[in-house]
């Protein structure tokens, strides 16, 4: 019998960067045994509409039990946990083929949102505990990588199978030409990655604490 | 004939401090002539479930054609309007009662998310044109102010009402003693309020301009 | 008898402004009467060298008693009154006519720096109490603002004449083309430099309360 | 013959930190070679007047060739290259004795300001092409690093010594009880520091490339 599978995507480079270090953590990961699973990486293409298109061929074909989704939000400065994804493409800057949608929904038949459906305030305290900067985000932004975060929520809402988004930070090398971010190497993105994947895999409920903001 | 209402909240202080400047504007806007319909100014208090219970009596003795609700963002910089409001409590202080509610759901049967009905880029725009600082926020934060906006979203889902929130800055005298945070006189976040409703009002169907976020 | 006079510079628009606060700011109080003083308003040039050929020209013209140079500070949140003046060049963009000095020294044969003679915290801590967000500043940059500080104490430097530095924030309206930029209206900018000069006219020996940064 | 030494101090852990990055990176360099000189490490108290009198004991028996000295900077993001020390202390938090100077001199009879001797520019440009975030920073404060980088400047004055100041970013695990502040694994750090004493070894005359800050 095949082991279970666990799904961890990344994306290509986008907005002019030579790398992306959420494919570069992916990666890393790959062929990671966590429990009875086996991590499974594959890249996203930065496009709206065709990263859920290959995001539903990889749900088809690993059938995974448990995904995490990751992204760079260059300008943040630790591994944020995604708590909600939302119904909506607003995008700043076009996508890398050129598409700039305004407004448009994710799914047109979709909800507003949907939320993460990991652990994410026992993967904010175990990540913490260990040394790993980390912290819940209420907002996704509204561009490719929250597209992909509502599109892998709405894919998995009738199933048991718990999903999430997390942005990274910049590589140093890239916060090397962006003066005044902040960045995490490679290794320890991969390390905290690979602990909130453990996380995630082992915590049926999650803790009740405090992640919130004011506003 | 009553007039047509047009309901602007606001909050009581707190977290500390002794004046709350979405009250201030509020007040000051009330009884302001807008096309033909008239504003009325309330205070909630910022209490988790009170402040809705309130709300939905104003929402039934006024009976309002268009609402903006009003709230404090220590921090920010603009006058902000929030795009979505979700179904979380997730408090990091306590409110004026006390109460510090971790990931419990605004309306227990609720969706994940409403969207502000208002004309958001619409406001922005004008606001913009006008010289007011102003941008679409893609997170109300999890606290009272998210709440509110979104148990208006829900009390009116079903009626031809448009509604929705913004987030204005401290006034200097709260930031004099916040050193590092910026601010807004009164006078001109009462100026750029005024406008916002103006543009509300009048507008019905929003513009396509980009008020995304990468991340 | 000529009464007493005040110089209150500002600065004509650079990197691509329509206007200078600076300059709004030291006008609205050309005339203004403090004690004894009156008020004396005049434009710098934001250009290396034409600056203080002519604030060197103002010192000699008006004989002041009394000394403020204003700039605009871009991203600053509060009235900033900077603590010291260093003597060096180093222009990220070019001045407004198109000079970028590198690493070279304002005066050749001048100190490596000058402290502000202004009681810069008796000037925050008025400032705050009237409720005008202000703070001490330990850097005034290297473009043109620190150039004319510098040559300004330079100046004055064996005269018993108080002179000294104020950053200012953006206006609304260029905050409105800024978006995520702090900023303050002109009135209270003009109300806030009002009272500063206020305090720096009568007060001989400043307080003694911290105003340092960690790092 | 006892070959040539480069200095390089660290602080002790201030303002309830149980760790300083500044002397974990210092200590993992003591005994590094680099052309035909050897690092010395040493670990300096954060406290106004012990930590020059320590210093100065240093100065003397190593007789450096070249002094770098490392300091924390709490919500920095990468390497700093400290400009200039200003000759004051203005403490915002006592030090570890106690003692929260207010404008006071570092050295009474000192100047106002030193410049940093290092070859800053090349410094950075030779970090950023490595990969490494790094800037020239203004400012070193006004607490106890500020006071140890001006009482260095101040015993080499008159000294070929080149010597100057660097301000680093916490650790991944402090900033995991900071939320929202950047970090620097303790590797990368090592290994920024350590191409920073090369190409200060080597380098007698510094690159022109701006460095500097509009405000």
């Amino acid at each position: 019998m095949r082991p279970a599978q666990i799904l961890l995507t990344g994306f290509e480079p986008f907005g002019g960067e030579s790398l992306n270090p959420s494919w570069e953590v992916a990666q890393s990961l790959h062929g990671l045994k966590i429990g009875g699973a086996s991590v499974v990486a594959a890249q996203l293409p930065c496009v709206f509409g065709q990263a859920l298109t290959l995001l539903d061929e990889l749900l088809q074909r690993h059938q995974p039990v448990l995904v995490l989704a990751l992204g760079l939000a260059g300008g943040r400065c630790d591994l944020s946990l995604e708590r909600v994804a939302i119904n909506v493409d607003d995008a700043r800057i076009a996508d890398n083929r050129g598409a700039c949608p305004v407004d448009e929904p994710v799914c047109a038949d979709g909800p507003a949102a949907y939320f993460s459906t990991l652990p994410i305030k026992a993967m904010v305290a175990a990540l913490r505990v260990a040394g790993f900067p980390a912290s819940v985000s209420q907002t996704a932004g509204t561009f490719v990588c929250n597209h992909v975060f509502y599109g892998l929520q709405h894919a998995l809402r009738d199933r048991p199978v718990r999903s999430g988004f997390m942005h990274i930070p910049y590589l140093p090398e890239q916060a090397a030409l962006h003066p005044g971010q902040p960045c995490m190497p490679l290794q320890t993105m991969v390390d905290g990655v690979k602990l909130a994947l453990e996380v995630a895999w082992r915590t049926e409920v999650d803790l009740r604490q405090s992640g919130g903001a004011i506003s």
